[in-house]
Parts: C-alpha cells; structure tokens; sequence
C-alpha cells in the first residue's frame, strides 16, 4: 500500500455521519484525525454509558472502535455508504477509569473486496490499552458507489 | 452442566440493570426470557439505531448481543454485578430489515472463572440469523461478589 | 439458502485435498459426510498431536475446524481451490480426553464472496464441546475458478 | 507491567516444548527470541505445510501463532505448563510467498487469570504481514504450577 492523501477529511466525514448515521449521536463520538492508513476518534465520558461497576461499558467501546474503523476505511476509499463491518472481535484488557476513551485504528490490510483493522483503546492519559479490536469491512465493487 | 433453575428472574435482572447500567436504557432492551443455560432478549425498532444504508447499527447489534450475555450468565451464576466480558466476536451476516431484532444467547461452557456463550441475533419474522456472535465473560471470585 | 445436493462428494474433496493439500496427511483427518450446509470431519487420536498436559494440541484442533470448514464450503460452492479462510475465531471450552476429535460444521451464511460458518468440536463419545469455532471464507469470483 | 528478565530461557522453552508437545516437532518452528513481553519465532518454508493454490496453510500459521503466544506467555510467567490457549482469532491477510514466516508476539495484558497478546506474522523479507492474531492464555492459580 502506497500512502496517499487520506479520501475523506474529518469534516466530510462528520458530515456523513450526522446525515445518516443517527445512532453516533448518542455517543457523541469527536473524530480527531483521518489520515491514510490511520485514524483516531474519541468517546467523551459521560454517565450515561457507564455499565455496573461504574466503568464505560463494554458496548460503548465496540461502538467507537466501529465508527473509528469506519473512519479509517472511509480515509482509504472515500465517501462509500455501503462498506459494512463482516466481523469485529475485542478483547477487553483492562477497567478504563472514568475518563474519555481514545481509540486509534490503522490499517493491516486493504484489499479489493475486504479492508482489515486493529483498533486500540486507551483512557485518556493512561499507557496500557483498555481494550483491543481486529474489524474487517466490506468494500462494495465501485458499480454500487455513490 | 446439570440443568438448574435460573438463579435470577428477568424483573430483577432488569432491576439491576436498571439501577447500575445507564446504557441499557438508551437502547431500550427488552429482556424476554432467562432460562438455565439460555437467554432471550429483543432490540426494538427504532430509527435512532439507524446505520448508513437504513439498517439497524452494528454497535446497537454488539450491545444486544453482550446484554443478553449478560442476561444468560446471570442467570447461571445469581446477581454478581462484577461478572464483565472479556472478549465478543461477531460476524454480521445479512442486513436486518426495518423490523425488532431477537437475540437467542446459549451456553457453551460454565466454569469457575470464564463462562462462554454463543448469540444468534435474529430479524424479527425471519428465519436466517442477521449476525453470530460467541462472547467469553469473566465470573469474579466468591470474595469480590456481593 | 434453498437446500440443494452437496456441490462436492467425500471421494471428491478427499482426492482434492491429497494432491493439493500436503498439511491434510499429516492429521490424518477423516472427511466423514459433505450434505448442503454441514460437513463432519474426525481427527484420530495420536500422541503425535499431544500439547504439554497430555491433550490434543490447539493446534490441531484449528486444523481439523479449517479442514471441516473448507469440506462445508466446497459442498456448497464445487471444488474452487482458491477459496480460502480470511478469518477464524476459536474458542477452547474444555480439555478433550484421549479420544478422537470430532468436528461438526454447518454454515450460517454463504454469499456471493464470503461463506460463514460455525464448527462444534466433540470429544467421541462425548456430549459437551471440547471447543466452538467460527470462520468465515472468500469465495473467489467466477471467473478465478477453474 | 514492570518490565523484567523473561522468566523462561529460549533453551529451556524448548526443551519443554520437546518433552511435553510433539506437535512442535512436526511443524520444526524455531523460537527465536523471548524477551519481557515480547516473543519471536519462524516456521521454516517445507512442501509439507503448502494448501491448494501453493502457499503456506491457514493450520500451519495458526500453530506458529500459538506457539509463539506460549513463548511470550511463559517468558513473562516461567515454565508454566498448564498454561493453556483459551481463545485465538485469526485474520489473512495476504498470500504468503515460498519463504519462511516469522511470528512476533506481543503482551497487551498480563493479568492474574489472564494473559492477551497479538501476534504479526510476516513473511520473510517481506513488509507486510501475512496474518494478524490475537490470543488469550488462562493462567493457572499458583497451586497448580509445578
């Protein structure tokens, strides 16, 4: 993979997200960067995503390392509705403390048909990652682009 | 596994949940059956969980899947509030159509320290699963539950 | 999915394997059934594939779930060498005892370029899964096959 | 994670792995390296592990994964031989050339239950991977290592 300007900036990509993706609302996920082969988002702390325990819940963080993932494959192939995650798996590692959560995905592999990523999550501030993902969209042949 | 009855009822899971995970409200989870060794819980339509393409998101399909997890390793185990997944793998394999989706959670294994299950998320009305999903939860200590 | 005959007999798949697949002879593995949508693999018990614990190695069992995997999808798509696996997830529920392996696979999803499936792996003789797997495959398009 | 001297030697690694696992010997890996979360090894190129189409198998990558996870593991734990694989994913990435494949793992958790890694397998020569895993080891309680 050559590198190459990312597809789609940051704005463009909000702008998509907002238009039809009402469930990224809720979390009220912040897109920080979009490069080639690399993107970072970040979910805001906030008490409504905390499970018991009192910790950010396991679906909050699969929510942002989707939309993150999303984030970077968009950066690749540009503004393509239809490309849908096939498979995500995570690993939780450890309890995030009650702060943002940041979530940086880059790309391990971008094919014609499947783009795969890892996504790693840290609290904001802390070293060691609180979770790790492997996600793999599907990349719609160009004749169902928009 | 010897069958046993439920060491929780879906009112009080619901209790629990609703007294200790703010998430779950956002999604309005219906949990519709806690057996020994199963579990069954619904997502209802709802256009705030709406994905590019007009379908149901993969994260509100994630956060199904892990609550009726949660629902089915409850109900093995009694109301430890500490039991956390640590890892989720779904395959998402059609899109749902603008209607409920049912997940049906089983367990594969119950052991002292990890119990794993598997979640088959279904369209409400249809015969072939939308997604699959095997998730691992981590059961704590006798000392740390409540 | 509409049930069909299996697109490739036991014999097929069988000589298919022994000239293409050196790794298959190693296991000794036994393809069992090919029907539309499920496949039965066996892995005989052998002190060659002995992990430290005196049990049937991981690996091993990844091998014999791949191998029933690619049995399922050849049933169902004909003999297309170049359909290969683009991911696997096991899970390893309990420790199988000193007995053959059996593998139950049956699909979840067959698309146009991607074939889901999920494998049961049995102890002979035994009633609980000695691990649970799922995996998906990338059909190649029409014009790569032979 | 402090870091430390890893607590098992490549030499003493292997001599277990040759007591204990003969699965090891039929795939000939070579550990390489095990340093304080981190480990190497390689899968030598042999005709024997080649799957239809020529390339290395899906099977024969999975063990060196594994077994480069069991490096990494008892190099931060010692010579733990119940230590045991409870989960591993896998994604392909690309189509291995006729060469070696090299494994590097690395820890993302090492728990008190729990050890999680991921590992990079790449071709030799080559930049890009070939495969990527993650993979979780239980850990036994104290009074069952020897």
């Amino acid at each position: 993979m050559k590198a190459d300007a990312p597809h789609i900036t940051v704005a463009e990509f909000d702008a998509l997200c907002r238009r039809e993706a009402n469930f990224v609302e809720q979390y009220g996920f912040v897109t920080e960067r979009i490069a080639w082969g690399s993107a970072r988002a970040r979910l805001p702390f906030d008490e409504a995503h905390i499970r018991p325990g009192g910790t950010i819940s396991g679906p909050a963080m699969m929510a942002l390392a989707d939309f993150t993932m999303y984030a970077l494959v968009l950066g690749m192939i540009g503004p393509v509705k239809l490309a849908v995650t096939t498979s995500l798996n995570i690993n939780f590692l450890r309890k995030p403390g009650p702060a943002d959560v940041i979530a940086e995905a880059r790309i391990l592999k971008l094919g014609k048909r499947l783009a795969v990523g890892e996504v790693t999550l840290l609290g904001a501030g802390e070293d060691d990652p609180v979770a790790h993902v492997t996600a793999t969209y599907s990349i719609p042949p160009p004749e169902y682009r928009e």
